[in-house]
């Protein structure tokens, strides 16, 4: 295990994102490509089950393939080569027959992706849900609103509550947009099929089949140069965070001692500080915020790369694509499983809300020329919570 | 005038970017608000309409305003107080009561953006029919594919042209989606609309007074703090480049004299050098390139913006998104046009292809095991090519 | 004027870093140029002077001189054009005769860069001497130590202000080891000066009076495609920005009204708000940080350009170059001069600040076991300020 | 272990930067700290010594403390609880004694970076050896100048060399300047060492003592909110990368088989394709690239962070650097080591060159006007390589 230690509560993506879930994804993209060339007829079926029951059984030594991975590149040639020794002499000509090592990373990778993905978007609809009840339990609680740092007019905590959730629903919308449609890469050596098409006279339907097989959609041509998948699922990711990001901001503030409005949710062991018995660290938002300032410039990247996918397949660009998507994407399902547990757990001190509103309330309705009440002067606060509260889904489809 | 120098091409981009262009749409915008007060009856017809005509005829000098916005952080709050000065005591008071800078900005900004998104779209729709011709004219043009900077397998001029068609589609479609909808911003000191709860019983209709005169959206709550909105305007231009950048790249390397399969068309007085006279130097190719190199950064930006918007406005976030929201939009508009360019002008060197394939044939052929033509063994070529050519719209719809 | 509206402040820069004054430095580098080869014997006295003269009397249209520089990628060769017309069938064949473009942009960036640079230096030493008297003066100022955001152990607003010190000292350092040394480029068409061979049995000789001429240094080598001149420019402004990002969010977090230890200082009209007369926004303190968000992705673009500066002049990288390193410098400039004022001017509540130590005395004794006062457990607070001071120079060495 | 195989080469930064080196350095810190403690009285000797061999023996279970990491949003909480369990009652109390986690993390991270650097020292200094010889070797080898891609005018495969070593020592040099001087991090709960100097009169001394103990230097103030020091690693690293990957993007190009006037060396399984055995990708350069690619975002990072270091800890922004440090000093090293063996191997074929000058030569003298021979036309080169040569140090001195 490496780096877990770098990036506190990473260990809520065991499983979804490290080495071995991708060794995983690689060996099932290996099987579905079997058997799709036995759906067109190609291969034999029980070759196909074969492949597929030494697949399931292998164990595959991690460091070992790493180190000989750099050879050809990327992980996939060794790979292929351990499975076709196991697989035995009848079935070592079709594992990998037709596809070229890209096709098996990316779609590996997007695999991957619509685990985090799905794990992303239940975390943020928990946060919605969360979010939701809080800004209709506050929607009348009173607070001082804050722009450039300096009180402003009073707003309720509802609305605050309400304009977190608008960016989370934000997110969810987009997260579930990428979700809808993940396709396979399937292109052989230079995009075309070329070897697939000695197999069969419909390499289509073989390339169809291999999405069926994943529940992923074939997109009719392959995208080893047209990154916009990849970087479609890292905009997901980064919006996310963003959102989050402001949440776990907001709430770091209002946890500073000299507010004191909001406090994270105790949990036995959480926040403490091994020399001071007083301290109550705001955790959850720490983490959380630490993500979001990361999560942009791993969106840079695959962007980057993307701008540079040279030629049939790019020298170098596609390679930068991997650590920082899977990084983002450890970012999101981190801050997303964060997020869920700080918005359902957030703790409000209404009264110290309440109570500086009625201190301020002189500056907070300076604006109005002074005169009456903070709670008469909310403009349509109500009415903002209700349009938000509106967009909240009854339940999420399922993926994948 | 500032840094145009800097970016070759940015002329491209005149009156739609610059100082000039965001004082007039931040005029726009205040004379849409008085409008949007007088049509819910606040403000008098004729009050609006004489502020309507001082912003018309009104001259400012930018470089003053640019020393007077320090204090306040922003261009508004001089502009206003211009503003008011000019249009006399009784139209004075209604000119942005009730509006926050930011409402301001933001919608300036959105104005800004719908324009050069507009123009992105129209050049990316213009680059998407001169390569959906290429890929039809050259579907059967013989060429090595490259993966790795190596020879691998044939392919043809026109699955490379449809594969950066499939790129430009992709970017075209997110710049549409994103043009859909872009919405104002309104929402007052701290999002509540307070002050113009003052003035009317029907603040939202106001706001949505305000989005029809300028033909956005009114979205039914401020997004002060929820900026997706910027984002993914970012990410649309992100991804225009991206796509641009690719065709840019490839084309600056079979313009290499060694390889000499393309060339940007011939313009007088383009791509030469003072002192040799032979160079011609794929110079759109090469400035587009170095805008899909900064892109990605500048798209970061905004989602680093977007991740701190802090508090109910946030405290240098969101001063930190302009330069990078502008800057980005400027090179997508650039970009784009020179891509319409140099795509429509590219001269493709098909001998040069074929012959480079005739003699690489072997190598071409050593996945199949040898034997047969190149063009025998170009498998799905055909079908990937129809996939795009299906994709290309017939037109494009009308913004703003 | 372009994009001042969108980066308050940069009024501040005026004259260092626009087109006018990259036109200036450009026309500078030719001068410098034929008078270098003047001084090797290639050029008549004469004839140099006559060059100079023009270039001096010569006013520049940079909207046409933009819109010619496409053509060529850069602005130098319509400049050359213009300038070898203007001085006369006899002068123009000697002006940039054996240099290419990259020579005179780079030079003439490294101009800007330098002049951008002192102003940097100068203004940090500014801040650092306010930074000292506060550190000095407010040695023994109790305040509550922050961490996490929550209440730690007791510190002295003079060791705040020493720390904020120690980071612009480390920017100083480093701005003045650049300004060591800052090279001309000088390489001609690809890096070897074969034209200038042709000249003068001299050409290293041209050169080092060509560096001679600008107060610049020869480093023997043209630095085409080694662009570490470059990147170690953009760090040293980038951590300018570091440290007076630092010192701007701490500020910003004290003028909190719930904090209110700190308040930049009065200046008419600067903080106040259109609508909300008690408000005094920390406007410096927003604007430094916004540029601090800002700064690193600036810096990131240019080694970025540094890792892709390929064959012997690269095809795109370099050009990204320009716009990302003019920016930053901006910033730098304009970060720096707001933080000379900031600093100078900041008001701090000694009386808020020990209050709050008082009431929080007994949580900020809980790592001691409590007992005491506050100001008894200072720790090294005294010997981390004498650490600090005594590194503030006496007086900068002068630069250019 | 996890995402090793998405960075292809990463196994040679094994034991370097990984989980169970960070949990020895930062369980070498707390020794370092006990004996400090020692040296200057406050702890008996013998209880120190078995503090330090409870650490050597400890085995640590990384899974386990990762996930207990999050509570206290660093693993050095958990790891002082499980250390001074094991060290029994006596001991526990001494371990961390008067030191914040941050201190420990900060050290264990420098001493990590201090490994990592003289790697990527050592590496570059292999590459700088073997590029020394291939610029002396080809001195006179005539291969023709390319800029914007064309041909330009001649240069000499020994000149790309020199200009290949002038950015490897510039490197080199950023490297050595930082590995003088690495600090330890000693402040405390806040930055005062005040629980420090309740137990010693002498709390420097024993900031001295833990330095020398770990061959450190001791700064003579905390640096918890300067971060200068985090980002001077990281801008090291990154120059690295940047000089490599010019280096890596050259080859790649000049290893294109239509210009195949370069080569990676032949190395038994490397660069060969699954189902194209003709191929013979140049994967060391591929693989640099991508790393080249991603160093500058890595470093930006570390700014992000430095530039938003607030109050006495930061809350959020000191965590963000962690994956971005470790990750950049793996990219750094690895693509050190790649290199080292991509320029110890390079095959050069001065052949292909020689005669593509032949072929050129006609639009390589145009500059000069035609006549005479490309070999004629250096220029330069010759004093070039030569300033360049005389900068390769004879030796490297040792650090750490």
């Amino acid at each position: 295990m490496r780096n877990v230690l770098l990036s506190p509560g990473s260990h809520r993506t065991a499983g979804v994102l490290d080495d071995t879930a991708l060794v995983g994804a690689m060996l099932q993209v290996e099987v579905a490509w079997v058997r799709a060339l036995a759906r067109v007829g190609v291969v034999d079926g029980d070759l196909a089950a074969k492949v597929a029951k030494v697949a399931a059984d292998r164990e595959v030594d991690v460091a070992a393939l790493a180190a000989e991975s750099e050879a050809a590149g990327n992980a996939v040639v060794p790979l292929v080569r351990h499975l076709r020794e196991a697989v035995g002499e009848d079935a070592a000509p079709v594992v990998h027959r037709g596809l070229t090592s890209q096709d098996v990373v990316d779609t590996a990778l997007v695999l991957l992706a619509r685990d985090a993905l799905v794990r992303i978007g239940d975390d943020l609809a928990a946060s919605s849900r969360a979010l939701a009840a809080l800004a209709e339990r506050h929607r009348r609680t009173m607070m001082v609103g804050r722009t450039l740092t300096q009180h402003a007019v009073p707003i309720t905590f509802g609305l605050k509550s309400a304009q977190w959730l608008s960016g989370v629903l934000d997110a969810m919308a987009e997260v579930d947009d990428v979700l809808v449609g993940l396709p396979v890469q399937c292109g052989g050596a230079a995009g075309t099929l070329a070897l697939v098409g000695e197999l069969t006279d419909e390499p289509l339907a073989a390339a169809q089949a291999f999405a069926d097989e994943l529940a992923l959609s074939w997109p009719g041509i392959p995208w080893h140069t047209n990154r916009s998948v990849i970087t479609r699922i890292g905009a997901a990711a980064v919006t996310a965070c963003d959102a989050l990001g402001v949440v776990a901001a907001d709430v770091s503030t209002l946890c500073r001692p000299e507010i004191a409005e909001l406090r994270e949710g105790a949990v036995a062991g959480r926040g403490g500080s091994s020399t001071m018995p007083h301290k109550h660290n705001p955790v959850l938002s720490v983490l959380i915020r630490s993500v979001a300032l990361q999560a942009p410039l791993l969106g840079a990247q695959l962007h980057l790369a993307a701008a540079q996918a040279v030629d049939e397949r790019p020298d170098g660009a596609w390679h930068s694509e991997w650590p920082a998507l899977v990084r983002l994407l450890e970012a999101g399902v981190t801050a997303a499983s964060q997020a869920a547990e700080l918005t359902a757990g957030l703790e409000v001190d209404t009264e110290r809300m309440e109570e500086r509103v009625a201190a301020a309330a002189d500056e907070l309705l300076s604006e109005r020329g002074g005169g009456g009440e903070p709670s008469d002067y909310l403009g349509s606060t109500d009415a903002f919570i209700d349009t938000v509260l509106a967009r909240v889904p009854e339940q999420r489809a399922a993926h994948g």
